[in-house]
C-alpha cells in the first residue's frame, strides 16, 4: 500500500464542491471514481482545502492510498485518462510516507480571488472571476487589507456554518494587485475559517467602491459580528492555489 | 447616421468564426442581431480581423452605422444586454468619422497564441489554449522567431485558401515568452495572411520540441512552399488582441 500526494487543478463550475454530496457531482467523487477505474480499489481521498461549490483549484492537494504498485507518471496519466473529459486534472503524483495527511499535515494554504473590474460582462472568463462594474480603488483595498494581516479574531468574516474550534487565525499575507481590469487578492495562512476569504473580499470590495474607508475594515474586524462586515463574495472568483507541507 | 467603432471581446468556442455563415452561429451575426434588437436597424458590421472558428478575441474592432442617436455608454450597455448570455462583450463604443473602416483603416494587428506546456489535460482553460505535453524550449523558439521578423515572402506560412494579393508581409514583432507552464507568442503586423500566425506557431512548436533547429525555420521560410513549414496550430490557442488606427 502506497500513500500518494496528488496535486490537482480543477474548474469548480460544474461541481457542488470538493466534498462528496448527494445533490450533485463533486471533485472528491470524480477522483475516487477515477482511482477505482485505475486500480479497482475503493479509496477515500482527503484534500487540503474542502472548496465550496463553484470554487476552483490551481494546486489543490489530496492524498490517497493505493495498493497497486505504480510509477508516479503512470498514476498521473491513468487518473487523467479516467477523469477526462471532466475539468479535473492531476498535475503531479508523489509517493509520501503513511503519516502524510493532505489536510492535517498542511502548514500553509494560499488562495487567490480574481475580480474583473469593468462594466462589460465576462466572456471566456464567465464563472472564473467576479465581474464588478463600479470602478474599484485597488490601493485603498490594499490599505484596508493591512488591517487584517496578522493574528486576529476573525468572527466577523466567518460563515455561520463554520466548524473551526476557534475564530482566531493568523493571516500571513493579504495582497491586492491590479493589472489592467484584473484585480487579484492573494491570501495565505496556515488555515482559514469557512468563507473567510470570500467574506474578506466582500469587505474589501466595499472599500474599493468608496462606500467604506480602509479603517472601516478594522472596525468590522473589531465588532466580532458577521453582520458588521461586508457581503460574501461569489464563489466563482476563488481559487485554491497551493498547499504547503513540512520539508517540501 | 453615426458610425461607431466597437471594441469586442469574445470566446470563440461556440462560433463558426467572425464571419456570418450558413453552417452555424457567428460573432458577426450575433452582433448584428443585438444591434437590430437595440435600434431596429438592419446593419452589416465589419471587423479588423475575420477570426476563424474557435479563435478568440480580447480586443477585436468592428464598425457599424446606427441611425438612432445614442450616448456611447448606452450603446455599450444595450448591446451587452442583448448579447447576453452569449460569450461576446462590447468593451467600448466610440463615435468615429464616416471614413473610418475597421478593416481597411487598420494599420496594425496584434495576435497572441497561448500554449500550456504540460502533460496534464486543461481544465478551466480547455478550448482556450493549446496543451502540448512535450517539454518545449522557449528560448530556441524565440531564436527561431527572429528569422521571421521583418519583410518576407510568407508563402510557406500561408493557407491555401488565402485571398491576399501578395504573400509578402512585414512582421513587426514575434515574441515568445514563458511564465510557468504557459508559453505565449505575440505577433504584430499591419496585416496577416490567412492562418499565418497558426502556421508560424506550428513551426515554432517543432523547434520547441527539438525536432527542428531555429535555422530550419529560416529554411522553411525560404522554401516558399507551405509543405516545407510546420503544421497549422489549433485555433483554440489564438486570440485577436488589438487593432491600431491612425491618430488613436
Amino acid at each position: 500500500m502506497q500513500r500518494w500526494k496528488l496535486t490537482l487543478e480543477y474548474d469548480g463550475r460544474p461541481y457542488v464542491g470538493w466534498q462528496r454530496q448527494d445533490n450533485g457531482p463533486s471533485i472528491q467523487a470524480a477522483l475516487e471514481t477515477a482511482i477505482q477505474q485505475f486500480c479497482g480499489e475503493t479509496v477515500r481521498v482527503q484534500a487540503a482545502g474542502r472548496t465550496d461549490a463553484g470554487v476552483h483549484a490551481l494546486g489543490q492537494v489530496a492524498h490517497a492510498d493505493i495498493a497497486r504498485p505504480s510509477a508516479a507518471k503512470a498514476v498521473v496519466n491513468a487518473l487523467n485518462a479516467h477523469l477526462q473529459p471532466q475539468p479535473i486534472a492531476v498535475l503531479c503524483a508523489e509517493p509520501v510516507p503513511r503519516n502524510f495527511e493532505a489536510r492535517f499535515s498542511c502548514i500553509g494554504r494560499r488562495y487567490r480571488y480574481r475580480i474583473v473590474n469593468r462594466r462589460a460582462p465576462l466572456t471566456h472568463e464567465a464563472g472564473l472571476a467576479w465581474q464588478i462594474g463600479t470602478a474599484l480603488d485597488a490601493p485603498a483595498m490594499q490599505a484596508a487589507a493591512r488591517h487584517l494581516v496578522g493574528r486576529h479574531d476573525f468572527t466577523s468574516f466567518r460563515a455561520a456554518a463554520c466548524q473551526a474550534q476557534s475564530p482566531v487565525k493568523t493571516l500571513d499575507t493579504l495582497n491586492v494587485s491590479r493589472r489592467g481590469a484584473a484585480i487579484e487578492i492573494e491570501a495565505s495562512a496556515r488555515s482559514f475559517l469557512h468563507h473567510q476569504v470570500r467574506n474578506i473580499v466582500g469587505s474589501l470590495m466595499l472599500v474599493g467602491t468608496g462606500k467604506w474607508s480602509p479603517e472601516d475594515v478594522a472596525r468590522a474586524r473589531d465588532a466580532l459580528d458577521r453582520r458588521a462586515a461586508g457581503p460574501t463574495a461569489p464563489s466563482e472568483g476563488l481559487y485554491f492555489v497551493a498547499a504547503a507541507y513540512p520539508n517540501s
